[in-house]
């Protein structure tokens, strides 16, 4: 279990890493959604390897395609299903591996739990799982931009960077920063001179066969006012799990997040002020666009936490499946650090989140 | 939606502040648990108002009904349903606050959603509705216990402790902290000499009409190896929820958390060593006893921040339900650090989200 | 698990035939419906025991309290929680079933599932568990009428009636009949000729010590068109699950039903002619108002089968708990028919089917 | 939504008639299942068009391809995906349908709610969405297999014949009928004098350019006792859901059905007698094999009311999707009786519900 996320618009997503396909079922996608296929493959280019030589050179071009719920370029109500194939799947590479645990991996919780260890390059918990997230959430994110045209509403713009790498950090007006932006750069941090410096610690990193963590931020710009489902179902609470859900995270944040706790009441307190359209709008936002759980139409702010990525090219110490001590000299490709890659997938579980919380909200809307 | 929670131990929270009562539904406790109500009113003890002076003095006994599905002390397999009522509701004292929406309260998002805004307590919104969770998580406290003695395994311990309140922090050993150093000072925060000043800064907020936040720490013993059900209800996504799920929550850690992202691959990954019952252990435990979302039997270490509290008796800007700008001053009891009592709740959900785990991971130990 | 249903307008039941009491709590109702509590205890009334002779005789007034969710006669959007006391607890009346298993009650499948079976008065089992689906599908009632009059449609019209008491069967015009002619006869059988006859049977069966069977019928007038999801919760499914559900039910029907299987498709087809507001409209109704799993607009007919009452007061052959051979003689009060009182539990159950899928059925609304 | 089904082993199917592929993902399988997908093929290939003259002669191999959740001939405890390419799509076939709603068809129904029915060969509702069912199906009955001899039980049987053509009745032990018996004939019906007249029946049925229905009969033996989850997931609930949601069915039962309408207490009451291995066993099964919404040990009994093929060849009277009179005459291939093929489907479903039931079970058995 435990291969599905959303409540009304719902996906689930199959597929190991070096198995014949990865891909996703999506539920309760409205019908007659224009969708524009060149958006969702622009989505997994973003996720895919071998974009620059900061990210792993394993080189598959992960063309999406659509096997069902689709017709003349609509949905028709019935399950999106998308595929992508798997390609250079060289499990000979990974034959090394078959008798070790790889520290901080999960090859020893898989074989604990299941008995059965998918091997070569993780298998399911391999990062290739996110491929039917970000096409999904390609998805998701039409459903909400022909949301807002029907309903005459502003476009909801989600943006995500890198915001840290190591102890470089990034500079980024919240309020201005474009997708344009992110992509300038292959880090996909939008500060210029920060990005610089972020591809020396990474290529640092990979001369060092070591690797890097960081952070991702995320702004959500134009939320319509009453998204999430107290008292579990918070916005925050889903876009926690969404984002903890994500291979390597370690921590998530709103708003101001953990800097809050060193603040009092009344630095911390968003003022409301009269707004220009007659809604409340808040002096700061700490708050970070929810309140009580429920979006209050200032801009949603979000930060993810993501570890060094396991895999090092350093001997490591490690034991084998038969709990003897060894030492593991990883090969392989693999990415020093994950969070330029990471981007497209925080994007697209923002995206599925807002759009489940969209459908959700739908039933307060008919009574007067 | 969004008033449920878990998959196959499942509860229904309900009820406001200020109503009838509130309550919780339990789905899926195994039949004949033996379930012993002291132990779940000593819980609902630990989170009631009025325990100390570093809490509202708001006076409720919360003493609990249980309404169905325990005959002669044990579960009978059917629904476990439990009530508190409300008692001491002056919905005056909060005619006051009727047409203005408080600063980082939920006044203003719940009446933009529901259009009709549970005005005295908060409703909804109030923290009187973890009473329900806490009930349940005591529930779960005891399924957790009684499935250890069944399959021989060593009973899980969880112990949360107010670890920083605004910028005072402890320093605790996760290893051997005991429930009862927990209890040991109103505060909540085991370590004696920062109880003290967690408690004189407190105090100081209160006099001045501020509040302040902080984090709670947790650690759970004993896990079993191999509860977390990947990709999207990994062990520490379903406890992100639970835990951003709760009012005044702001961010989320697993083991080394957004820390995690200063150190190096080398620095972070947990070398296994072989153990001493034949289970590999690591030599650290930066992963916070998750990898791959599945637990690995090492600690399982969190991190909760909450903000400070909303409610602050100085003077804030903010707007009428008209629009209008005008001043607050909040009259009424309320806490000025909701750290101490929000301990309790931690335990709750964290026992909610393994009693979950543990019965959905079943299915994986009946064949060979 | 299992004692919630629905999935966008989801209810869970609580409470036990002999225990404090019995409940609901139903999430996912939209805010601000006016909620005229008369009406929900108008619909328990037509379900409480003691209401004829033709009904067993324990007296319970079954007053509904509403715990939460509900605020100046409406709903918050919260959830809400409805309780009903349970009183008349003769559970001495009940010690003589402790060590034997009733033949067609719960008693043994209870005791061996859970190893617990809460005897008196069949517990869980008990009919007693539908007060909590009586009252939810008076508020789904209030909801569907909300909606119909928001959205300027005509008010759906759902009518059960008992069609046939053993072998004793009513003629009833399923385009004309209304609740008034239901009610105006204890048995809840619109055709009075029949009615006296079904009374009459009913009568001799309980001077006999018997009991009967028989099948309510149910017609719903003014269904929108589109309620329904393939593939798997069609709404006839959706309905046979609902039905299927209840204490006693051994049989469901849509449209013609088993009499379906002896026609051929030229008599089955339900041809289209053109309707007077445009829509296609069909020239008979075999299909019951559901084509594909989707309501097409004409009436939803339904037919449910229920067995003999289970509690006879004839002597008849069982086992004991330990496994001996014993005759048992019931004693205490029973219904010797169910049908009456079963009529407002169908209308109930079908009220919360046709609420859930008009909320799920939203999402279609809202693009071009 | 409505594409999953399942609580705990749960199936999501996707895919259209004519688009590239029908598949199906299964969440909640077991880790280590050994897999035979010779198996699983052979269930396609009884569903599958083209078997014998009584079937529509569109020929398509369904070749099952599994893309993910197996290695090694085992299951990894990933989700099962399984897909079907689509083959022999002459879509052109049914360009004379565009403009017509063909009766009793899904057509006119899904154009309603979706706004763009997907025409050729009836899209998502046509019975080929029933692939993913039967491929899930047969994946579940290996679980069932694997788990009675993990834990030594007997090995379940799931038996389903067809029962009844038109008036055609036939006339079969249910204790003894084996699917070998049922395999004998191509039209699933093991009374083989019955099977000729059948034949007869369907063959005239379609040279008249008429279609017929009927029944299929199903029994489940060596069922263990404890299955189903009351009060809403009763076996016969789920068991009602699972069949009521496949095309064209129109009645479901369990044990005498709507026959024990006409029973009284003291015929229809299944007296219990001492079972040879100490549990209770009942005289009589007009419980059909379960009391209370669980099973009771005794055969599982079910009957599923199949309509006439909505396609036939004869003229029909209907309406264009403009709203005017037309008469239509269907080409293309088509069944002129579903009930052969219907028989596989209904055994999957079955295998199904046993499954998941399987799985919410296995709580209860760890407690002493």
């Amino acid at each position: 279990m435990g291969n599905s996320f959303g409540h009304s618009f719902r996906i689930t997503t199959f597929g190991e890493s070096h198995g014949g396909a990865v891909g996703v079922v999506l539920d309760g996608v409205p019908a007659r959604l224009e969708l524009d296929l060149e958006r969702i493959q622009a989505q997994l280019d973003r996720r895919r390897p071998g974009q620059s030589r900061l990210t792993t050179q394993r080189d598959e071009a992960d063309r999406v395609e659509v096997l069902s719920g689709v017709e003349g370029g609509r949905t028709t109500g019935a399950p999106v299903a998308m595929l992508v194939r798997n390609a250079d799947a060289r499990s000979g590479a990974y034959d090394h591996l078959r008798e070790v645990y790889r520290p901080s991996h999960a090859d020893y919780t898989y074989d604990a739990k299941f008995g059965n260890r998918t091997i070569a390059g993780g298998g399911r918990s391999s990062a290739r799982e996110t491929i039917g997230r970000v096409a999904a959430g390609a998805v998701a994110m039409q459903m909400l931009d022909a949301f807002a045209v029907a309903t005459g509403k502003p476009r909801i713009e989600i943006v995500s960077w890198v915001d840290q790498v190591h102890t470089v950090r990034a500079e980024v007006d919240e309020r201005t920063v474009t997708p344009e932006d992110v992509e300038r750069d292959p880090t996909r941090c939008p500060d210029v001179a920060v990005a610089r410096e972020m591809t020396s610690v990474i290529e640092a990193a990979r001369r060092d066969g070591d690797s890097l963590g960081g952070t991702v931020r995320t702004v959500v710009r134009n939320v319509p006012v009453g998204l999430g489902e107290p008292v579990f179902d918070r916005l925050e609470a889903d876009l926690a799990k969404a984002l903890m859900s994500l291979p390597a995270t370690k921590g998530f944040e709103v708003g101001t997040g953990f800097h809050a706790t060193t603040m009092t009441g009344r630095e911390h307190n968003d003022a409301f002020v009269p707004g220009v359209d007659g809604r409340p709008t808040t002096r700061t936002n700490h708050s970070g666009g929810v309140q009580g759980g429920i979006s209050n139409g200032e801009h949603l702010t979000l930060r993810t936490a993501f570890k060094p990525t396991a895999t090092i090219s350093s001997p490591q110490d490690t034991v084998t499946v038969e709990g003897e001590a060894t030492t593991l000299k990883a090969k392989g490709r693999h990415d020093p650090c994950v969070l330029p890659r990471a981007v497209p997938i925080v994007d697209a579980m923002v995206a599925l989140v807002l759009a489940d919380h969209t459908l959700r909200q739908l039933r307060h809307g008919v009574l007067p």
